[in-house]
């Protein structure tokens, strides 16, 4: 269940030998993974070395990465760059990562959303805006940390199964790195998401079938010759891929004052972002960063694929796969990997996880866009429905600081919000402006 | 020539009363124009109180912003917020404006561009990527500070003739802001930039001609009843609203580490974001910010709208208007306002304008997305496209610090690079992929 790929990890092996033993070092001598010590399986806990693996060898239970991370201080990390990279300790990335050609993705805006919060009775709410990401949604995160890995472990090929934004991010991360990419994508997808996919120059290959067929296809691939050298960020480069998620965590607390926020509503698709966002919370307490207080964690799925959301509200462990049916394409994972990570998350701190109809998402859309002047693309719609349902059911504390993330940017999914136009059409005259009763 | 809102500016009338005479305040008591202490002739040079006007009342040349700056750190900028409002002291807006609801734009990478300069033959190339403002656009800069004046001279409503990203700014900084909006913009334009200007839930008015007769029509709505308390950003709010643009001169200083670049790529599309980039980098010497020493401004256009270049070429002080036709909609504008003063200032500085093909546009726009990551809209391919020429032709120096504006986004403008997409679509099958030859 390890991958080696066909160019046998030349940069790491070549420079490890310069340093301690087993520890891969970049070419400019600092250690390939930062602080991550080993790879750690989330079911069994047997840890093994950092390397191209994301399956344990013992229980077949997915890997992550863990850390010996010393001491960190606010300080530290407030005198870092403007980006992702100033949490550079907290991830498997050497030491001068933001010096290598990347996107240099985060440090997006925390929104106080006094308007929306007013409309829903939350008198404390921010809107984690992650469409100011360099290619419009939270994958740049996830992606950035994949290619320092596939770049430390000598992958030549970057590549991913996606619904749409990952796709996105892993050509123009790819285009700006020099590296080459093929990226799988069900066919069907949004125009915008299609074109900015191909325009860095990759290959972008469309699968007749869902994502969970795409991302079956991408796991044999990397079975078969023909996957040789290719690193897929989602699947043999999960382990590193996924720490990306925690960044979000990281500057929701920084941005709140060095406080986690009480109460936090977070997308599923696979549902790595939610259960990242819970590791990057407990690394902040354990470190001392920040106050170990209570927070809640709540998930938000579309209804025409909600199985988490079903086990959920079933009182079930399991989470039964199903065929997606909704507008929010960059949700529409049927069989999600961190499904029973997801239910343990929000089950231990108190939260929920709810769904709501394609038309709630799309008021909840419009609702942002009047309210905050943010324009969502459905799975921001998603977790701004679903905080409007929760505050109307009452299981949201009114007073307590709560989070909403919008992950993506409605310009790449403008169907979405069809029949969004001009009020009118008229000549350039006073007198037309007068009769069109504007 | 003045222009007194139907609201009699009641906050900054009712605030002057507590403070300096003349000086109108915020409710929060600060000066509400900052450190600015006039407006002030560009033409003659006469001094007005800061108002509402736009126009000299002696020689009705253009308004522009004058402060008394007193002194002002680098230290005090750095310890600012990562928006425009870290140079707040050097705009006409209050000391505590980043606590108002606006959108907070700015603080946008500076990608150093290694794969496109090696591909110019410039040693030291960065593009400064401002889609990653929250409508993707530089306008929010500029939307910003003029946000912030409509606010302190009580304008209820707020307006601005568009070539599209202005109409999006504007639309979602007044949803932000609470107020009403109404943006007009020429019929035809590109689909994501009219859902943009839409989507916030303010009118958007489309009109039957070029962006020239839209301007027009905007000036006669202001002389009218029908345009009583409305703040159009970029003609009555226009003193307050160009100073915006000096925020990307400022960012690209302090992004090189408090140095000005020696060559600068700016697109011309009224011309302001050029002159107001040469007034801020000549703000930053005038502070001592920066080190005195020279730089050279270039202007870029596209071919079928090239007015400022055709003057620049011919030697000649005056623009001849042109009617529009090219692919960079956003750069449409037949009659720039500020063409003499974009010829002025690459010609003191030893700078050019040039302009390029449409062809050669979305070229460039393949070119920076293929080599940097970066998709950009037209706009951003004209600069590009522009950078490319002027090597070739010898104009730039080829190891001097280089940075080229990509001033908005590729998505809004996805026809630009129509017959982008899938390399192949197949099922999901080994079989299928290797017979599609991947």
């Amino acid at each position: 269940m390890t991958f080696a790929p066909a160019s046998t990890t030349a940069n790491a092996v070549a420079a490890t030998s310069a340093g301690t033993p087993g520890v891969p070092l970049t070419a400019s001598g600092q250690a390939a993974f930062g602080r991550a010590v080993a790879l750690s399986c989330r079911e069994c806990g047997e840890r093994s070395p950092i390397g191209p693996r994301y399956v344990c060898e013992s229980c077949f239970g997915p890997l992550e990465t863990a850390y010996d991370f010393g001491a960190i201080t606010r300080a530290d990390i407030e005198r870092g760059p403007a980006s992702i990279w100033r949490y550079a300790p907290l991830l498997p990335v050497p030491a001068d990562v933001a010096d290598r050609p990347n996107l240099n993705p985060g440090w997006t805006r925390l929104v106080r959303a006094g308007n929306l919060g007013k409309e829903l009775g939350l008198r404390s709410l921010y809107v984690k805006d992650d469409s100011g990401n360099p290619t419009h949604s939270f994958k740049d995160r996830v992606v950035a940390i994949a290619l320092e890995a596939a770049r430390s472990l000598g992958f030549t090929t970057l590549s991913c199964s996606s619904t749409g934004n990952l796709a996105g991010a892993v050509g123009a991360a790819a285009a700006r790195a020099g590296l080459d990419s093929c990226v799988f994508v069900p066919a069907g997808l949004e125009t915008g998401k299609i074109v900015m996919a191909a325009v860095y120059g990759g290959r972008l290959v469309a699968i007749d079938g869902t994502y969970d067929e795409v991302n079956r296809f991408c796991s044999e691939l990397i079975g078969d010759e023909a996957g040789e050298g290719w690193g897929f960020v989602n699947v043999n480069l999960r382990p590193f891929y996924s720490e990306g998620s925690k960044t979000l965590a990281f500057e929701i607390a920084e941005q709140l004052g060095w406080r986690l926020p009480a109460q936090i509503v977070i997308p599923i698709a696979s549902g790595s972002q939610l259960t990242k966002i819970d590791k990057g919370f407990k690394e902040l307490i354990a470190l001392g960063l920040v106050e170990d207080r209570p927070y809640r964690i709540f998930g938000a799925q579309a209804e025409g694929c909600s199985p988490v959301s079903a086990a959920y509200k079933a009182g079930r462990d399991v989470v039964q796969p199903v065929r997606p049916d909704t507008i929010a394409k960059s949700l529409a994972i049927g069989n999600p990997a961190d499904g029973p990570y997801v239910l343990d998350a929000v089950r231990r701190t108190g939260g929920a996880v709810e769904d709501v109809t394609d038309a709630q998402i799309v008021d909840a859309i419009r609702r942002l866009a009047r309210t905050e002047g943010i324009f969502a693309e459905p799975a921001g719609g998603v977790t701004v429905a679903v905080l409007k349902k929760l505050a109307e059911q009452g299981k949201l504390d009114p007073d307590a600081e709560t989070v909403v993330i919008n992950s993506g940017d409605g310009l790449k999914t403008l169907d979405a919000v069809a029949g969004t136009g001009v009020t009118a059409t008229i000549k350039p005259s006073l007198a037309a402006f007068r009769a069109a009763g504007l």
